[in-house]
């Protein structure tokens, strides 16, 4: 939490997140040689591999695959948010609002936007983040409406295993 | 297509697509190297990086982050998705049914579950699909509801430039 250095450093546990808690990770910047070898691995197409080619699609240049932002993200996340147990993910839904570009600094804010505490799991609930992943100019180049695992104090998980 | 490799050769345009429609990928082999790596770049925590802690963890043995698998589809999905202009995601919602693990073959079936042309952009729709990344047991490792572009063939773009 941005305010609560003695939490994080703990592990964070389901009844320590309080709705409206925000998380801010450090930056990541993103250059060419990044963006190239994540597509030729994952995303092969010009527009992620090639500056010139790039220049006539309708990126109009050199932009990252969305799923390296939503992995730039998730690695900003696991040291922001230290969740005890780790940051496990369910599912999320994911919006690309514009391209990143090579040379673009990257950071993510976090909020906890809601907390279920789980009827069948006694040990367990659910954490729904709005995680936002903005650049140099705070442009949105990812957002995210994320389920996470978090654990009660009382369920016997590490407090920071990772 | 499935069934029609004359319009996967030349690049799909939105009127070559009809709801219903359905794309089978290629297979990739998940293996303990990749894991790691991905883990160490991307998602740093022991379920995805060391057997024996994984083994301790809720994951119960060691398993690969929900984003390499997220960054796989998409490989297997640009392969077999061949739209004119590229497989443009604008948005998805990912939903990790359960956790893949080293040796698991992947491979990716997704159908077309809504057309939409754009109202203020008439080279372009909406095409939404419904994404499965199976694997060899044919087990769910991801499924997705994903919003892609796709261009009519009098748009201008070029028919297959991946």
């Amino acid at each position: 939490m941005l305010s609560d250095s003695s939490v994080t450093t703990g592990g964070i546990y389901l009844e320590d997140l309080t709705t409206g808690d925000t998380f801010a990770s450090g930056e990541h910047t993103v250059d060419v040689q990044q963006i190239r070898e994540f597509a030729r691995r994952f995303d092969p197409q010009p527009f992620h591999l090639d500056e010139d080619v790039a220049r006539q699609t309708l990126f109009a240049g050199l932009a990252a695959s969305g799923w390296q932002i939503a992995a730039i993200t998730q690695k900003l996340l696991v040291q922001s948010v230290p969740l005890a147990g780790g940051l496990i993910v369910t599912d999320g839904k994911v919006t690309l609002p514009r391209p990143t570009r090579p040379g673009d600094v990257l950071h993510v804010v976090s909020t906890v936007i809601d907390i279920r505490p789980s009827k069948s799991k006694p040990d367990r609930g659910i954490v729904i983040l709005q995680i936002n992943t903005l650049n140099q100019e705070d442009e949105s180049c990812l957002e995210s409406v994320t389920r996470g695992l978090a654990f009660w104090r009382n369920s016997g998980i590490e407090p920071a295993f990772n």
